[in-house]
């Protein structure tokens, strides 16, 4: 039933303009990275599949987006608002509403390909500079038309959805430049809209581009590097890749300038203050529903790469795995930048789908490192010389304490290289009716099986469900746990039972709602149990005074309406 | 006039119960750090002051404290206020309503010498637990009643001051236990009250107190530690001397547990969350005017004093050193516990104060690190051993790349034991008229020699003023200015004008009106221009959340009424 030679026919083309599947496809129309021959055989064996299964393609959505629903807003309001920003600069046709009213949800990407659409904007607005968000936000005040912003549209959780209409606000069409690098202080002022591409290499050439003695680098690398903004990562709350030492967005901001219904306003430059609570934290996270953030200064670190020290691991037990790391991060010898763990199915698919040899496996096995219970750990470790250098050899000596065999740099080589590419698979996959999509959640050390085994549990409890489970971003209290799961599913109904189901689990099992997904509205409405009543009445009340009026981001965004 | 063996003759004595005194000295009464010969020596030839003039002893408050205020209080609301707490743990005399309205404000305790009463509550009480804290709250709320929280009394900015009068709520006298060390996420839970050193001790000796494996350390020792309580810490956005490597209190607060007007709610626990606006670090820096703070988690870390590497330079020049910090601060080896730098007027006074030998000093003016232009640098590494060595050796080679030369870690370990007894000097000057008072802003490193210049300028316009200036607690984007004034002058109303001045100047050269003192009601003045009205607005909002009838530490805390 199935052969070594077949190979699916996986799409090589640009999606035609205008169509759902170029809404839904991710990165770049001309880039492709389709699963493996490694891939397509775990995908048949788990799912049964047969060859047949991989050649007829379902719900590709080539066909064009047609909306069929006239903008609520009146002529004089989308003149108006036009006159703001300029013709060019005002987008009303289907396309454009269906796009900027889209993220990369794996649910909205199911709903698109079968031709749903949901919420959409009246119409798409891509302001100048902060003036004209200015203008936009007053006059949308004074008519109450909502805003929503769409910056990359990467949010996996309906973040860029308009669920009251109105005006989609694209943040990074023109507001995407690097402003200033302060080397003396070591920040960059930067515009919200930037993506993550163009200001790390404007940071990396800072000397030739702002006259700065050394080079810069931003220290955040999520997944979404490419297709995301700098705004994006501080208003949803993102980590990057090598935030276990950077930091996660959170903590690299050092202030940031906002357009509220209620005022403009920038917060304070200090690197530390005591002066009540901060507002430039109170701003961290709002996801659009207080304000649109305008402007920000970041926070950037010294770019040497030629100091980098990589390292990987096997670990017995995930068990083992998770002791030596915590360990890590507890011995107050300094931090590995990237740093992550992968559980016993992940680290077996991992190695399969990456192709260790036969032999390479073998040794493993005869040296007690077993399927189903090896951890694979890799990372690296950035900063000056000397420090990576005696980072790097104390991780060792601790995963060899807790049984580990040093697998050297490769693998994070490897790694490093795909790192950005992974989602590009996914069309390819749901062309065959395959879904893959992630939930994650942050915990404590002492909560970490708990939550690793509930949900886990919860999502095994399915027949025919793969689930990869690492931990990526480790601090001394605790660390995240990722959740990959892979089904044969598509139904959009079924999806989203299952899918909700396993944030329930998580909320049960003791995890955050979200590490550095941030919210959205998908996760809307567990925010009030999460927080309890009286902090969700916090929340509530920022809400009400930054925007009387719920024009911002309304409909359910971080559970506030 | 002057003689080299003339002695003032210091109080040696603990103050009188019950007396003004009492309540104005610093720290243990029966502990007395007197001013050496050189300190004289230096007020003799700075002030021109005669053996005489350190003769006569003035205002020192032995007169017994005498309000003359009834409670305003019913006796009702008394009784049911101590039917709550029990009768033992409410206090109505004079002494105690005066002693729990102060705090250690320069200007708090030159009035009180001169017997001049400011706003008091009408009765202390001493809550048993958070459940009483409930009640007094939700007991008050009905009654319009205020409540000032009184920890252990060490703010400097009025911050305990019942400018509403009410209840003086003491939270040290019974909640002050450790509950909790979770070694596997390396927390502690505490009560608020809990004086520096016990909670020091008590995570010291954690493995025979709470049977862990590890000794561990709370990283956090302001110059107020042994009379400073973990709450007032967070509340008032407290740093340490060993900030820089562990952090601000602000870094260190895991979750925490309020009682609020609107409700009681514990923070979540989760090293990190991507849900919305935090609202752990919205409460941190409260300073008691939305809530009281009744059971906090700290981020504890591994205490390892054996690996402590101290170190101090000289600086040719304060540039220099100002150069050097930088770098180290931003070469990404690590960093500092306690990292400090002293202006050349702090230097050049401290040589002589702590006994610098002549031949020294010819040394160091021969090597061309002169006077008035020389600055010492001091400071440890801590952490685990071969970190400290190596981020020890770095800074001693940015240093001398510098122009800096090593004077080994000697200063630091004189320095460390005199730490936080420098306070207890301040009564024995005030006997003679003597007054030292600080003054502290965080500042990035492209401002710190515009607000240097600028406010030491102030300060030295004064004639006869001394004025010794240094930086404490870094960041890779700046440092603090840690401005002690110390003047001759006896009159409160000049003593206010003057410090004014010095907190205008601040402002007005771009520093923030605290590094970690906090606001209280003698900054909050200033408040609203420092972060402009839009920003005031925000914490205008949170407070009328909170605390709709006013009555959490009402009266211009926060400069929010």
């Amino acid at each position: 039933m199935t052969s070594r030679k077949f190979k699916p026919e996986w799409t090589e083309k640009a999606p035609e303009p205008g169509t759902y599947r170029a809404i839904t496809k991710y990165g770049d129309p001309n880039h492709f990275k389709h699963p493996s021959d490694a891939w397509v055989k775990m995908m048949q064996q788990e799912f049964h599949m047969s060859d047949a299964d991989f050649s007829a393609k379902r719900n590709e959505g080539n066909e064009k987006v047609i909306l069929n629903r006239p903008p609520a807003l009146k002529s004089e309001q989308i003149e108006t608002l036009a006159s703001i920003v300029g013709k060019a600069n005002i987008e009303l046709d289907d396309y454009s509403r269906v796009k900027y009213a889209s993220g990369k949800t794996t649910e909205e990407m199911l709903e698109l390909r079968h031709g749903i659409i949901r919420e959409v904007a009246d119409v798409a607005i891509h302001p100048r500079d902060k003036d004209d968000v200015q203008k936009i936000v007053e006059y949308c005040r004074q008519e109450r038309i909502p805003i929503t912003v769409f910056s990359a549209g990467s949010s996996v959780n309906f973040g860029c959805r308009p669920a009251k209409g109105g005006v989609s606000l694209v943040i990074s069409t023109h507001m995407n430049k690097l402003l200033e690098v302060n080397e003396l202080n070591q920040t960059a002022r930067v515009q919200p809209g930037m993506l993550g591409p163009a200001y790390e290499e404007a940071l990396n050439k800072a000397p030739e581009k702002f006259g700065s003695k050394l080079r810069y680098t931003c220290g955040h690398f999520p997944q979404s590097f490419e297709y995301s903004t700098v705004g994006g990562w501080i208003v949803t709350l993102g980590s990057g890749q090598a935030s276990t030492y950077y930091g996660d967005a959170y903590d690299i901001v050092f202030s940031q300038e906002y357009v509220t219904p209620v005022g403009t306003f920038k917060t304070l430059d200090f690197p530390a203050t005591a002066t009540g609570p901060k507002i430039n934290d109170i701003m961290k996270g709002s996801e659009g529903a207080f304000g649109i953030l305008v402007e920000v200064t970041m926070k950037i670190f010294r770019y040497m790469p030629e100091n980098r020290a990589r390292f990987s691991f096997m670990y017995p037990t995930w068990e083992a795995a998770v002791n030596a790391s915590r360990e890590i991060m507890q011995s107050e010898f300094g931090k590995p930048a990237i740093y992550r763990i992968s559980d016993p199915e992940e680290t077996d698919r991992g190695l399969k789908l990456y192709g260790m040899p036969d032999i390479a496996d073998k040794f493993l096995v005869m040296k007690g490192f077993k399927p189903m219970q090896r951890c694979l750990c890799m990372g690296n470790v950035e900063g000056d010389r000397d420090y990576t250098g005696l980072v790097k050899s104390k991780i060792k000596s601790i995963a060899n304490k807790h049984g580990a065999i040093s697998l050297g740099g490769y693998a994070v080589k490897k790694w490093e290289k795909t790192r950005y590419t992974e989602p590009y698979m996914r069309e390819d996959l749901e062309d065959y009716g395959i879904l893959i999509d992630t939930l994650e959640a942050a915990v404590t050390w002492d909560n970490l099986h708990r939550l690793h085994d509930g949900v886990r549990a919860y999502i095994k409890s399915r027949p025919e469900t793969m689930c990869m489970t690492h931990a990526s971003h480790f601090y001394p209290q605790g660390t995240n746990l990722y959740f990959i799961f892979i089904i044969k599913m598509d139904d959009p109904e079924e999806f989203r039972k299952f899918q909700r189901g396993i944030i329930d689990s998580i909320q049960k099992h003791g995890g955050s709602l979200s590490h550095h997904h941030g919210v959205g509205r998908m996760i809307g409405p567990w925010m009030e149990k999460h927080l309890g009543k009286e902090q969700m009445e916090v929340l509530r009340t920022l809400k009400k005074h930054f925007d009387p009026n719920n024009i911002m981001n309304p409909g359910g965004q971080l559970g506030l309406d």
